[in-house]
């Protein structure tokens, strides 16, 4: 059985280093950004523009000063449908090329013909906004409610976002195979515990 | 760290075989119905009676038959308390004696002080009604929707018994520290990764 996992994750909660750490203990390729550059590549956008349209509503606020240079209002519908379509395609030949885990962009979804090892990760808040202020830049200096709507802001359009573009909803559990609470953990002494309990799953259809 | 580890599950998604094989695998009491018979007893209550208020309504129709032999409409609502009240009793008891699993009846939330290791058991429908039909008595004819109808009511009445007696909502994956779907899998394979997970969880905070 092919050794597909995806990622789904609240703002906060160590999904990506998560996703990562999974990867490297599996010695596989883990893809998060790197399909925002892909696709920027491929179809000639800015790298903001797209990771901003990314998992996020088409209506959506964003300054006019990013895109393909040319962007301007009219474009916002078109530019993320059409981003939406290059994620799903860039998605689908990353899993073909062989076995790997896939942070965000509803790859649960897009992959559910491959049947993926499919994670959600999530969190307290009290916990996100420890793992925020630790990993913030030093000059950022928000108060804990400011940080906690702008987790919820965008938590809200990963959530709209798949909606959108993807059958389900995100974050309920009927998705998942399994649902991780890191409130208060290392999402680093976790692994070998995912690693076993994928292991015993796959196996199972061996 | 004590280890005690309590199970919620969606009927027929195999939550308590889930609970026993971790039990066993822990080899730590697991405490299910022997909850019901030690109120009932204690209590003297009919087994049944307690079964049947435990994680039920108290709005909910019950035959008049059954109870303490003499009850009536008007015992309903005092013993539901009476039996939510024993329930927490007994449940703070059994996990003060030592490492155990508890299967459903709210312990998470009863025994939240103690932080326990909080699982929550789910399957999709397919899987739920097969479950249940490969340990039907065999004499049982229910269609898949007369079975999916009886499953979504005992399910209902864990839900509302929890929102009567326990903080939090029942299936939230707030309230819990895993979610494990358990569609199409054998529950035997995947208990040494949850093993693991768990100990992995668990190490953090010696």
């Amino acid at each position: 059985m092919s050794k597909i996992i995806t990622i789904s994750r609240e703002f906060g909660s160590g999904g990506r280093e998560l996703g990562k750490r999974l990867a490297d203990a599996f010695g596989i390729p883990c893809y998060d950004h790197q399909i925002i550059d892909m696709i920027a590549e491929q179809y000639g956008y800015n790298k903001d523009y797209v990771s901003h349209l990314s998992e996020s509503s088409i209506t959506t606020f964003y300054p006019s000063t990013i895109g393909r240079g040319f962007a301007s209002t009219g474009f916002i519908m078109t530019d993320s449908v059409e981003i939406a379509g290059a994620e799903n395609k860039i998605i689908k030949e990353l899993a073909q090329k062989g076995d790997c885990v896939i942070v965000g962009r509803s790859a649960d979804s897009i992959l559910s013909e491959m049947k993926p090892f499919n994670i959600f990760v999530y969190a307290d808040n009290e916990s996100k906004i420890k793992r925020c202020r630790d990993r913030a830049d030093k000059n950022e200096n928000f108060t804990d409610s400011q940080m906690l709507r702008k987790m919820r802001e965008i938590d809200k359009r990963r959530s709209t976002y798949r909606s959108m573009f993807a059958d389900g909803k995100w974050g309920s559990k009927e998705n998942y195979n399994l649902l991780i609470n890191t409130s208060g953990k290392e999402i680093k002494s976790l692994i070998p515990g995912i690693v076993k309990y994928i292991e015993c799953w796959m196996n199972q259809d061996k």
